[in-house]
Formats: C-alpha cells, structure tokens, sequence
C-alpha cells in the first residue's frame, strides 16, 4: 500500500517514544573528548578530477580514536575570500565515490567537504576509508547496522558520528573557508549522520536532512520493510535474547534524540511512500528537533524524496539562511 | 545467471543479421530534408539554475515537422573564445530534467546541450517536450517502443532521431560554440540516439555510446528480459500478425545499420551482465561501427555499465579525440 | 495482507472528500455539444466472425472531436423485433478485440456493442481505433493514465467518455434495437466509464459496473498498489509540483463525481481483497451513486471480482431490470 | 530470458528420448477395457445457463472405474440435423465451469462437450467430479501432478485419460450429434489430454492441441520454470530415490509416446516463450505425431499462445477438416 | 510491514470471534468413537537409523476409520525404567522424515514419537502415510487445506485429528513410557494438532504448541499472506457461494474452539512477524486457552519464531511441568 | 531454467581453468606457521545443553593470529575408549550455534566438533566468535565476500581457513578422541572450508564436502545468481578497477586449487538444480580431487542437496572409512 505509514496530520504530531538514555552527554563528551585528542591532521592534496569550473583536494584528518579518514574538498576554480561551507556525508553502502562525482555545492558557490564513510563505498559510490578499529570484526549481521551493536562504545556510529565532527573541523581548519558559515547536509544515512552532528556541534549554521535514517529506531523496526533497518530485525531474529541491549545501545544514536540538541536552522525533507526511511520516522526527529526548522513533504514520492526538485529549495534556503 | 549472454570472444565476432532495409538512404534524406524544410529557429534564454559555475539556458528549436523541442545549454561561467561542444541524449523515459541537474560536460570546459527527448520525462528526469505529431495517439502498447510502430513513416523514434540531428545544429548555432568541434553522446537510449545521429551527420568530431539501447532488435527481443525492449514484445503478444511489419519497422532505426554508415571516432562500453542493453546486441553497433573505435567493457556490471568510472575515460578520451 | 482495506462495515459507510469542481457541469455539457457537433455516422457492417449463433457487424461512428471509432456489434443469429441492448466498455489496455471474442450479451439476447477504447488494444485485447487527438503525444507516464493530464481539457478520459456516450448512441441508431431499453456495462475500467456514461446520459435504463476503476482517487493512489493508478503516483513522484494540478483534472472523471448524478438502477460488484481496483474507491462510487442499486460483494477475491459467477447474478438482474 | 529454448530451427528438429515403456499397449488396452466394464451411462439434462442462442444440458457419465463424472454439452439453440462434435478437455485447476462460460464451439455451430476433470476446478474455472479412487490420498505433493506417482496402475492421469475416452463416447451418445464427425481439443493440460486420446482412441476425425502440457517429461522437468511441471520437481526434491520410478510413471502418459499412436490430422500451436509448458515439449510431441499435423507457432508469446488469434486459425481448420 | 498484525497490547486482549458450532461436542465423541471401535494395534519394529545413542522403532498404529498410520519412536539407548513421552506433530506438508531426522526430545531423555501426517510428506521432511479415506480426491485446491472441507464429517483434518489422539494412545502403550506422563507438541500445524488434542484428550500432562496454525480461521483468512491459509482463499476465490459452508466447517477444527476444552498446561510460543501464523490467530487460542499457560513472544522473528532458542525454553519447561 | 548450468555428462569433465597461483605453497606455510607460532591452549568446559544422551563441551583454542575461537565439542554420553572424531564447520552466515543445536555425528558414535567461523552468526545459527583482525574493518561490500578482497594476506577466508585447520589440532587434543581417525565436514561454507582443511593438513581420514562453496570463484560468478558469489559481483560492480586483483586474492581460496592438494578420501554431494553453488564449481572441485572419491548427484535439488537423505549416505560412508 502505497501510503502505509501513518496519514500527513497525525504524522505531523507524531513523537517518538525513545528516550535520552542516562549519560547520553556524558557518552558523548568523552567520545569526541577522546577523539579531539588526536591532533586534526587535514592535509589537503590538489588532484585534478577532470572537471576545470571546480578545483577538487584530496582530504585525510583524523577521525575516531585518531584513525584516518578521507574526503574530497571542492572549490569553484574562480573564486574570491573565504566561502561558506557545507559538509555532506553519504548515503549507506556510498563513500565519497570518484574526484568528480559529486561537486554540486561548489558549483553552487560553497566550499563543498564530501566525507568517506569508514568501511562503506563498495555498494554504489565507491570509497577508500576503513572502519579502522578492534571492534570492526564483532560478530554482526552482514552491512555496517549491527557492528558493535552489543554496547554504545563498540557500535559502529559511534565511530562514524565522531568521523562527521571532525570532517566539520577540517573544513573549518581549510583557509578558503569562512568558518563561521558551515552547514551539514546528507540524504538517508548521510541525513542521520547530519542530524548527530546537529546535536553534538553547538555553532553550525544550517542543517539539511533529506529522508534521514537512523531516527526513532523502535518504530522503525516496525513498520519500514527493506534494508538497512532490516539488518538489526535480521541480527535480533537470530540473537532473540539481545532486543533490549540492542535497544538500549540504539538509543544513543537516535536522530529523534539527537535533534533534541539541536540549535541551528533546518531543512528536512520527506517521502511519504518511503519504505526505507518511514515517513513517521523522519517526522519523529523532525518534531523534536529543537531549533528553527521546516520540512518538504513529497506526498507521492518514496525513498528518493525530492531529489533534485528539492535541491532547487535547498539551493535557496542554504542561500537565505547562510 | 549472471553471464546470460554470449561469452566475451563471441561477443567481439558477433554480428547482427538485421540488414539495412531498401530505400533506408531515401527514407532518412527525405526525413531530415522535410525537417530542414523549417526554419531551425533555435532561441538561447539564460536561466538561474541555482549554480555558479556553469551558466545555463533554456533552448527551443525546431525538431521533427517543425515542432518546437526543448534543450539546456551549460556553458562554464567563465570561459574564453568558442568551445568544443557536446550534445546529449536521454535515457529512456527521462527528460532534460531541471537546470541544474546535468552539467557535467560544462564542468569540464565544453559546450553541453542536453536535448529533451519529446513525450518523455516523466518517468525519472522530467522533461517539457510534447511528441507534437498526429501518430502519437495510435493505438500502441505503454510506453514509447511501439508509438506508430505500423511503418517507419509514423515510428516515434524517426522523430526523435531527426530532433537529434536538429539538436546538433542547434549548438553549432551558438556563437560560443566551435561548430566543428562537436560531439555526440549519450547511454542506453541516449547512447541509441548518438549513434543513430552519427550515420546520419556527416561531420561529427566523436561519438560516445554507453550500453546503447535500440540495436539489432531481433536479438534484442530474444534476450533481453526487460522494459524497453519488452515493450515491444508485449506489443506483438496481442499483435501476433504483425510479426514481420514491426521488424521492418525496426530495422530502419537499428544502431547495428545506423553505425555502418558512421566515420566519426567512437567510444563505446558495455556491461557484461546487462539484461536491458544484452551485450549482443550493443557488440551487433559496436563490431558493425565504420569508425575509428574502442569499446570499454566492464564484465560484472549491468545496465549501469560504467557509469562515472567510465566518466573518467570519456575525460581522457573526449580531450584527447575533439 | 488479503484484507488491505477498511473492514466491510466501514465500507458500507465510506464518503469520497473528493468534491465536483466548479464549472464540472458546464464543462461536460460543452465537451459533448462539441461531439455532438459532428454526425455520429454509425456504420454498420457485418462480418463473418467465425461464429453461427451469433451475427456481428463492424462499427464506426464519430466519437470526440468527430474522430472514428470503432466496435462490434452482435446480434443472436435468430431474432425477431427489436432487442434491449448492453453497451459494453473494455478493461484497462484492451480494445474490442477479435470479431468473436466476447460475445455473451448477444448470445444472452441482447444487441451487444463493444466499444474500442481509443489508444489502447495492445495490452491484452486488440484494438484499432487511434486516440486521434493534439494532446495525445504531451508528456506523460507510460499508460493512458496520465496523458493529457494538465487540464482536464487535454486529458485523455475526456476523449474516452465522449466516445463512450457517443456508442450508446451509436446502438440506438441501428435498427434491429430498442432505443428505450440500453444498459451500459463494464469491468474495471470499463465499469468506470459505464459509471462515467452513467452520470453524462439521462436516460440509460441500467448500469452494471463491476469492480470499477477511475472513482475517488486521491483514496485510489493512498491505497492501490498496482497499475494503473500507479501510474499517476509515477507521474507525480517525477512532477513534484503538480500535485493540485493533477488531483483538479482527475475530479472531473471522477466515478465517484459522476455517480451523484446518475438516476438509472445500478449492479456494482465489488472484490474485498482487489488491490487493483480498492474497496473503498468502489463503494466511494457506490456509496454516493443516486439511482437505485446494488452491489454484491466478494470477500476472498481480488480484481477479478465475481467474474463468471456474477455473470449469472448479471443476466438475472439485467433480464428483470430492462 | 524470453527465448530461453532451443531456436526455432532446432526445435523443428527435437526428439524426445522417451522411449516407449514395455508393456504400454498392454497397459492402455487393460485400462479402457476395464472402464468399459461399465456402461456408460450418459444422462443429457438441460439446464437453464441465461444464454438464449445455446441450449445446454448437464452431463453425467461413467470413466474410470465407472465413477461419475459431469461434463456440460451445448448445442446450437436454433440447429438441424446431426451436428459434428468437438469435446473439449480444460486446462490445469480448471474444472468445466458454470454452464455458460464456454460455449465458444456451440456458437460456431458444433455439438460441444466440455468435460469436468476430476478433482480440479477450484483453481480458476469451477468443477464438480471428485477423482473417486481409493489412491487419491496416497502421498504426493500438492496439486495433481504426484498423484499416485509411485506406479502406472496409481497415476492420477491413468484416470483423467480414461475419462477423457468416454468422454469422447459419450458425445457419440447424444443423438444430436454425428458420431464420425467428432474431434478432441483443449489448451494446456486440455492439450495434452486430447494427445493422449489422440493415441487411445482409433477413429477421431480432428485433434487440437494449444501448447499441450503433459509431453517430453524429462526434458520438461528440465526446462520449465513454473508450476505445474514444477510440482514434479518438488516432488523429486523430497523423494531423491525415487527418480527412475517416477519416469517409468510418467512415460507411461508422455504426449510425445502418445502421439506417435494418432491418425487423426491434428494442429498444434506453440508458444517460444512459454516457460509452461516450453516450446521443445510441445514439438517433442508435435514431430512424434504420426497424423497429418500442422503447427502454428507465435514466436513472441508465452503459455497464452495464440489465444483468440489462434481460435479464427481453429474455426478455418476444424470447419475444412471436419 | 514487519509488525502488520495488531500491536502486543491488544495482541493480549485479543479474541477469535469464532463460537463453538452446535453440535461440536457430538461430532467429535462420535468422530473419536467411531475409531475407537477398531483395535489400536500398535506394533513397534526396530530400526537401524545410524545413531547409537538414541534407538529407534517404526510404528505402525491404527488410526481414522481403522486405516494405518505411521511413525517414528525414538527412546534413548541407555535408559532406565518407564520414561515420560512426548508426541510431536508435523510442520504442513512435512512427513516424520528419515529415522534419524528428529529425535530431540529422546536425545533429551524423553521418549519420542513423531506422527506420519497423512498425506503430507513430500513439502519437506518425507512421509510414508496415505490419507487412505474416500473423501480425499473430492474437488479441492491443492494443498491439504480444503480436502473435503465442504462438510465436518470429510474434512481432511478430522481425520488428521483423530489420527493425532490415537498416537498419544499408541505412545502410552509401548511398555518403556509412562503412560501418566505424555506430553503433545508441535510447531506450525504441528501446534494446531498438539490444541486439537489438548482439547481432545483429557488427561494429557503437557502441551507445546509453537507459532500453531489452524486457529481463528476468519482472522487469518483476512490476514495471512501466504499458503497455507491462503489456499482457503484460492478456494473461496473460485467457490464464491461456499463461504458460509466452509466457515461452519473450519469452526469444527479451530485452535481458538478446542483450547477452550483444554486442561493440560500449555507452554506457546509466537513470532510478531509471522505473515504465515499472525500473532492474533495465535493470541486468539493462547487468550482462550483454558489451562494453566505461558507464552513466549519472539518480537522481530516471523514463522520461525523461537526455534532453537525457544527450544531450550522448552527444555526447561517440560521438566518442570512433566 | 532448473538446470540452467551444464548438462551432467559435461560436469563430470568440467576443468576450472583456475591456476594454483605462485607463492601458493609459500603463503599457506607460512600462514600457518605464524598461527603455530601461538599456543593452541584448547580449553573444553563442560556445560548443559538439555541433552541428556549427548555430553557438550564449550571449547576455546587459538586461531589465526592466536586469536581466541569458541566450538561446541559433542560426545556421547556412554562411551567406552577413544572415539573417532568428526570436525564440522558452518554454513555462510551461521556460527556454532546453541549447545544442543547440531549433534548429530556424536548421536552417531563421533567425537563431533563444531567450529564457530568468526564474525559470522548473525544470519541463520547464533555464533560469538569475532574476527579479531586489522583488516576486519576494511572497506568491503556486506557480508564476509570481500572483506579484506584486496590482498591474500588480509582476505578473510585466510583467517577462517587456519581457524579451521587449527580446529582439527583442537579435537586431536582431547583425550577421548583417536587423533588417527579425524574426519572434516561440512555444507556449503562448510563444504568449501573442509576442502580448503583438505589440502592443508596431511594426515585426515576423510573429507565429506556437501555442496561445497569458495570453489571455481570465476565461474562461480558468471553463473551463480544469488549470494554469497554476488556479494562479489556487487563489489566488482562498484571496484571496478580490481578484477584482476580479486581474482588474484581469490585463486589463493579457492576449493578447485586446494583440492589438487588433498590426499583423504572423500565424499562430495551435489544438487543439479543449486544457484548458489552451482553444479559446475562443485565439480570443479571434485574432478580436480586428489583422493579417492565418490560424489552424491541430487538431479532435482537446489542448495538444499540431499539433506537428511544424504546423511544416511554419509553415515555408511563414513562407517566404512575411518
């Protein structure tokens, strides 16, 4: 059924039920405290990716646990003073694919940061970044869902989430930048990775999240019907003794509590046919997202929510809220 | 299976067994001589298309009959003297799409047309171009395979391809473009289109045909197990007596006839397990192909064929060919 | 799930919000004195179909805009005076079909006219009457579903249903038929368009629509989970900002529109699990039509409804209703 | 992959390499000559079906074993004089239906016998004749194709065949009907039946057979990708020791050893891309068949065949044939 | 939707509305009776089934109407003294399988008898018992499902049933097992029989009925999505006028009726995703369950439900309750 | 098509073309040798599995870089002197699972060692043990394929393969096993790490391989049409730059090299009918065996094979061997 998911009115005052777990500031603190104890590291190295309108560097920083972790920075070529940014993370199974694959924002005229996501890029844009770390081998369900999942300190967002703080810092720490004027940005887990750092970085400018992934985790286990969320079903299906440990590991990761966080202005966008990243999931973090916010709502449209019809609306709204 | 087609070293020997139909020459000289019996009139009005480095306008030309097609034109903001120009089709069922949404071309120094392919665009990119013609409405299967399949005359694709060439003298009409640096590109139906346009201009400087779609039917319809080209075998499931009518039909718009008349210097590629484009069929254009060419395969992929790793070569090559 | 939609009860009381626009009155009396503006020329012709029992002609006779358009009409073999007759509309994608291919009202002792549906045939059921019409070739989704679907003026189901009620015409003007005595009948979409008629001619004595499509459909694309509604979602989810647009056009088809204008007794069926066709969007239809009527419902079948076993409650009813 | 069989050319060549089983001959006479220990009993009683132009009677007479069962006969309403006779065998979870729904040949001026077959009809068409025989809950997988499996004497179709001979007899019986004029048909499984009684019964004028099941089993099993073949396949699954005794069965009630045993002058029709009952079974019998025979095959049409297409092929044919 | 049923609140408060039919109690005393009035007969042959630490015997019992059924019995081979038992019933269209197959509960020191499943037995685990019955070759949709179901006295699963409480009798009389100590168990169907004969046989010590199928009959006819109850709706799809007739019949042999009768306590288990058993046909005969009881609810799996983890449940369980 | 991949009379010639890569010989010295290099430190704890006629172990050894890898050793419970042993390792996706979940070669009279494979467990059978490993985190499509593809050294199959042969040191060291007698086992993963043990370690009794996976890798994935093989293709299809280089990694794993090695007799089985492992790269192996062998054809079985039924050929066979 096409619209399986709640109707638009109730959908606009759903809440979720997950809760900040006790010590969530504390969890988060000492991870990214942890992680600012590596020195940052950006080194940005010109390549030429083909295009002459965008000048591209190669990115490496450190990331969790000072681990590497690659990027891509896109300039326009013609260019003058510092320029606002945007740090875009990726979809699931995507990492920051080839030099010239995704250069829109600095086209558009921003500092456009494109993060590797440690250990994905071999599903559709390809990546180099591994998710360097003890626990990466746990036993887990094939896909980046349940590795870790056992406890909040070994999941594998947990490294991921740090990786998006510190790409922030290395576009601030580029001197083409302004970095006063930054923004994250991502669609589906590249969403969710942009509403974590929402809530875990206090001075951004501008937040946009398109169909994002990872918000009220109880619900949707219930109601979407494909990957990725499907991983954690599958993994609890077998490790039936497990649900309220993963539950409970989930929490720290939630969107829906994240956006409990947040301060900067946002743009959320969502597919009312969306089985991947259910429309009432994406409305529980958008209800609770505590700074000024609107949402694009695509009635007849599934996971691939606005698409570029809503880059034209991003294009202006980063361009009125920047 | 995977592999469903032939194995690569039959592949590089097939040959199709569709020959060009009496009066095929006749056929197209009267086609485009009909068309350039109209005023081209191609009109250039710039457009904000969200981006900064590329400066795009909307396009209106006049196409099969006279009917006017629409087109963007993306030229790099900043640029110097006339450009080497590439003229782009679509893939089947999309459209020009919105502005902003295809510039890879200009991105990389050139002149980009992006030809709206009449009727379509509503199935991925959108498009604006109506199919302005009194056979659009005979009775026909879904979809645009089988839209006055009766006889060349009326076939849909004899249209299309005659915007095509139109397109191309369209560009060359643009002061900032070289007119005898032009190039021809496209995948799946755009890649169709290009090499059907290459057998019927003249003086093209390259062609570059990704998994292209509407070569050697009959094998086509034999093994490909899926829309497009299933459209046309839906079509002669009801239509059981028109067996030979819809083959000769086809045959004048075959790639696998189209390409024997081509000189320009090509760039094909291929995937290995593409059960849209089945390999057969795009090594049928590619090994009939009069041309200087190469021909990029990619064993384990499908339709998607390349896609920006094969971007990368088309940089290289394209430099290094126009 | 089997049972998708509301529970049997809640059906038996479900309104369409789906209001008659503004100017719908003046719309369709313009739309047919427009037709009517032509002769209807019927033509008859027989044929030898194959059959004994039953006498058919080849039938042509101007439909919208004056274009021809085609049917069978069967008559039993053996007849005396003239005969009720059922006016009979093609499943989505069928057209008349071959000359003895359904022929169950005549053998039943009506005269039996099938409508070809312009465009369509080629899906399942031949047909040959061409959609001749400017608006035929504008953009839009594979299908009929969305051609035309800018305006209500352009959409395609405005040339359908003029056809369809220039044919009840067309069957009264023979001479072996009683003109006070015609029923209009059809399944799926033929039972829209029977409801369509339903509500565009004053004076049918019956109507038999079974498991109608076209009624109430902003229910129909939240519900329906398969062609062609689909294809409406497909055009939207393409053209994002047409959701008004799109939804203001398809209110003047509405069969749930049409229905509060009707006043002959009406036969709905209805199947509880049609995913094609949704309860709901029928009893809309149902719930609202004016005249007298019935409805048998199906628990445990889908789109294909009571089929043969409702054929037997059809020619009971028809023989006591006409 | 729509050809997914043997080319066309080859296919005009291909022998099945069931060979046929000792003691068949012996096997068959045994069985008809127990069947007609019992009198036939054909009981002809009309029935009111709400058609006008065909008369119909419900039919009850003894097969195998002298079980009952039912059959549907229709005559023309309106006839004089003995009529030549087709008796009709239906396809596979179909049983003979309401007693209007398939009237086709009575329309067309022959006496017309639609038998029930035991067991089915609550797959689409509905029946009424249980497969009375104490081996009908031996052990098998559902469906009606392991029926009794394990031996000759046991083997559901031993039953069916017989039947489908009386039934034959039992047109004979009607003194409506001209008893040297009498030809077998069916589709599908109504196909293969008419092959074996093709081969079981001497003096048949005509034989139809449309994509007939039942033929060239191993190569069947093989090859077909759907139900019902696949039932066997199922079977066999469990039943890993079992394979040779389950060909031994199956020999015994092949179409391709049947056909070689026919007289009568038959026409086939085949599908190339029916996964049914896939194109080499059905020339496996087609090239065996030992009357004057003729084949039409639909080159681009699945296990629908020809359809009502091919039934104008039928109407010529039968009508010069018979 | 993975959670497509109703939520686990109302999941616990749910019930069937399915009402004891009049007359329940003396079918079922006279259905029992009657195959009581044949000799039990068990006889219990040694077999070697390749394991040495569990010794198995076939069993041969007789069961409805006197007709023999088969078995495994498996006992541990170092045993002392009369053992409790356990009688387990198949999964559909599972047989007992292989000697060595399933011998759990012998391995866990129990003795353990698997009942044949007339039939059944060529889905998955083979089977060796016919369902040696007049009624079984009555028209019906493959599958066991609707054998006989237009009446309760030749409904398929009356015989099943009967079959079911003679085993427990055939288990008490082998002189190694305690006859005061018998426990029933069974996943799937095997769950719906192990209720039927927890409201069958009075003094029965234990009942396992895991993800049990065959409960509220018209709940799950509108929720499943999948066969086996789907093929009453295949049925019901060609036999529209049989609904009330099968609904009385079904109500004779549903889980939520016979565990109203039910005495012994029950351990249950359910899957939350189960599409095949819903959770609220299962919660329908868990909340009606008259005995004392216990449920495991498995919240991400579907039709396995707990498997091998709820197996060690059971462990536990049965030896506290046995 | 069921038996899409070569007819059986070519599969008992079929060559992979695969060549032993250099440096084979010194890669797996010296892999084993530096897992040498730890203590093995085999620690068994008893614990209770439910079971009573069966005594369970939990066993930990070190593995592949002396990492800690957990089994279940199983022994009946009255035994008298050493047994033989049998090591069994899992299929893709599943780990050692419950105590009491697969004891069936202990049920049998074997000492019966099931291996957890790292990481896995999460798919089907529970598992703990985590693939403790740098490389672990590699970037690598989901699942276990390609994670650490890029090289011999970090592949995967590296540390679960010398995890293995360490699981047969592991059982040799337990006093109540006959270190002379040890056989390996295991279905599809399982199948494909016993060969892979069956060309590394000198001194087996024997080696049962069922529908052995990891074998003939380029054929494997132009033919096999599910994962895991895709699991390649989908890596394959975004690195598309790495064909050689995985095909260079994966020549170092594959079972059609390992199996010029082996010396023990063995056992295979194959399903003609198997997609994920298809027959062709079963017989790659097995016709490139360097032991005595004999392979089970299951002609209608899919990856399932000859399951139980094969078991009881197992049982004999291995009766006779060790």
């Amino acid at each position: 059924m096409p619209h399986f998911d709640l109707p638009l009115d109730q959908l606009r005052g759903y809440r979720s039920q997950v809760a900040e777990p006790d010590g969530f500031q504390e969890f988060w603190d000492a991870t990214l405290a942890q992680a600012r104890g590596f020195d940052l590291d950006a080194v940005f190295t010109p390549v030429d990716s083909g295009l002459r309108t965008v000048a591209t560097s190669d990115v490496v920083f450190r990331g969790f646990a000072g681990a590497p972790v690659r990027a891509w920075l896109h300039l326009p070529a013609h260019r003058e003073g510092p320029l606002p940014g945007v740090v875009e993370y990726a979809g699931y199974g995507g990492g920051r694919g080839l030099a010239h694959e995704n250069t829109v924002w600095a086209a558009a005229g921003y500092a456009h940061l494109v993060m590797d996501t440690r250990g994905q890029g071999s599903g559709w844009r390809g990546g180099v970044t591994a998710d360097a770390a003890p626990e990466a081998g746990d036993p887990a369900a094939p896909g980046f869902m349940t590795r870790g999942i056992a406890d909040p300190d070994s999941y594998y967002y947990r490294r991921v989430f740090t990786d998006a703080v510190r790409a922030v810092e290395a576009l601030r720490a580029h001197d083409g930048v302004d970095p006063d004027r930054v923004a994250v940005a991502g669609g589906s887990q590249g969403g969710g990775i942009a509403l974590a750092v929402s809530g875990l970085v206090d001075d951004l400018s501008a937040v946009m999240a398109d169909v994002p992934f990872l918000c009220d985790f109880p619900r949707a286990l219930s109601v979407a019907d494909s990957d990725p969320y499907q991983e954690v079903v599958r993994y609890l299906k077998v490790h039936r003794d497990r649900v309220d440990q993963v539950m409970r590991t989930l929490a720290h990761f939630d969107g829906s509590v994240m956006a409990r966080r947040a301060a900067a202005p946002a743009l959320f966008s969502v597919g009312l046919m969306d089985g991947v990243c259910p429309p009432s999931t994406v409305f529980a973090a958008y209800n609770a997202y505590a700074g000024a916010k609107d949402i694009a709502v695509y009635p007849y449209n599934g996971h691939e929510g606005g698409a570029e019809h809503h880059q034209v609306e991003k294009f202006r709204w980063l361009a009125a809220t920047l």
